[in-house]
């Protein structure tokens, strides 16, 4: 197979492109997976993996472990080892990274069911923080988590952090928190409103009977009021130390626990 | 008062070295904040702070808030605002940097008591999550967070991640785990071990009665086996999803969650 070598690369200069702007993604529909086991998890998931480029070291290394079956619509190229460090994000280049397609937008009304859980973020801004909660939400199990202008969910730093969980989870990217509310009144979903305020109902005692969705706000400023007071329930996390705020991630990891369990 | 300019003045020097290399901290027991916040927790927590630096703008800006009572035993320094840029280690500097002092080595004995609840990280590798573990703890009240083996506790990444618990925080550095079992032993404290095991105790139903710790391990690895054994419970948060694993910061704020809410 040629090996290519130069940045120049129509195919390399789209993946450095979608890897580093975010309009790019947005136009095209496509963004980037670096590392092997992100890749994997992508193919296994049934991700729409357009291109492969492996390094010739990482070639000889890895190329085995995907079956052919698998990359059946996948171009595969070979890259060389100097350019894999080249358009590497990371610290320890594996060399190995792919080309995706987002998958199809979703209707609300396909994506709600009457008894599911949900946790929906609002205005969530930090990138390590929306992929360990995608993570978390994949762990505990709940039936979907839906974005309410929050940041990219297609950047690099989002979909490594979700640590392959953004193929598996149930994602919806709202553009109307109107269309939101509505939907969940017509299904019959209580909303839960994670808020800090010693008066609001403590999370603990909360049931979480039947359909529910949770929503948290920004890192700093929390939920704005309009949105906690359209809510059924406003909770809040009990705090007993010193402090009154948890890391947002933290947050809703604490929300999704005691909603999955009940 | 005279602006420092150069990065060469002793004092200056001395911050840099602080904030770059853990040697220098272990060797002076000493280490930095930066930040407004993070320097007026430091003082309203009465932590040594032995020098602050204001840029000539933040002097102008923040200086006040700081009343002179707490700042009697601090030397204050001004200087230049391009010398606060490159000493910075943020993106948007406030031009507010201090030297602080190690608070002194406590005894274990006199760390723990006997219905006391603790958390135990052991080997646990990343600053962002230490941080972070460090806030929950405070937040939901334990009586103090003991490290074994982790990163450490005063690299300037820690320290910021914890947004100023560190300095309310009971926490102890262990440097022997036969101590801490024994310690435990005779202090009639459970220890509950979180692993990663369908087949250990399911967390939601661990009572946390009386003196307890939970023992979380590294990020890719969880608790050796040893250590595991050695302790009381080996409990786990069963997970509903599709993924057996979580974040080492997310399951100890969920274990944590657990421990303070019996």
């Amino acid at each position: 197979m040629t090996v290519i070598t130069s940045k120049d690369n129509p195919s390399v200069k789209l993946y450095v492109k979608l890897s580093v702007s975010k309009k790019e993604r947005k136009k095209s529909g496509m963004y980037v997976l670096e590392g092997f086991r992100l890749i994997t998890d992508a193919v296994n998931e049934k991700s729409l993996i357009k291109q492969i480029f492996f390094t010739e070291e990482a070639y000889e290394k890895y190329s085995s472990m995907l079956s052919q079956a698998d990359l059946k619509e996948v171009k595969v190229l070979i890259i060389s080892n100097e350019l894999g460090i080249k358009i590497s994000c990371t610290e320890k280049p594996q060399g190995v990274f792919a080309v995706c397609e987002m998958p199809p937008v979703k209707k609300l009304n396909d994506f709600i069911r009457k008894d599911g859980k949900y946790l929906v973020l609002h205005q969530l801004q930090d990138p390590g923080n929306l992929g360990m909660i995608i993570r978390t939400a994949d762990a505990v199990g709940v039936d979907g988590v839906i974005l309410s202008e929050c940041c990219e969910l297609y950047s690099p730093k989002v979909i490594r952090s979700t640590m392959g969980s953004v193929f598996r989870m149930n994602i919806f990217e709202s553009t109307s928190t109107d269309e939101l509310f509505s939907c969940f009144e017509n299904n019959g979903i209580s909303s839960y409103a994670a808020v800090i305020d010693s008066d609001a109902y403590d999370l603990r005692k909360c049931t979480f009977e039947g359909g529910c969705a949770v929503f948290i706000g920004n890192e700093g400023n929390g939920l704005p009021a309009d949105i906690a007071g359209r809510c059924t329930v406003r909770a809040t996390i009990r705090m007993s130390g010193h402090i009154n705020s948890l890391n947002a991630a933290m947050a809703a990891g604490i929300f999704l626990w005691e909603m999955s369990g009940k």
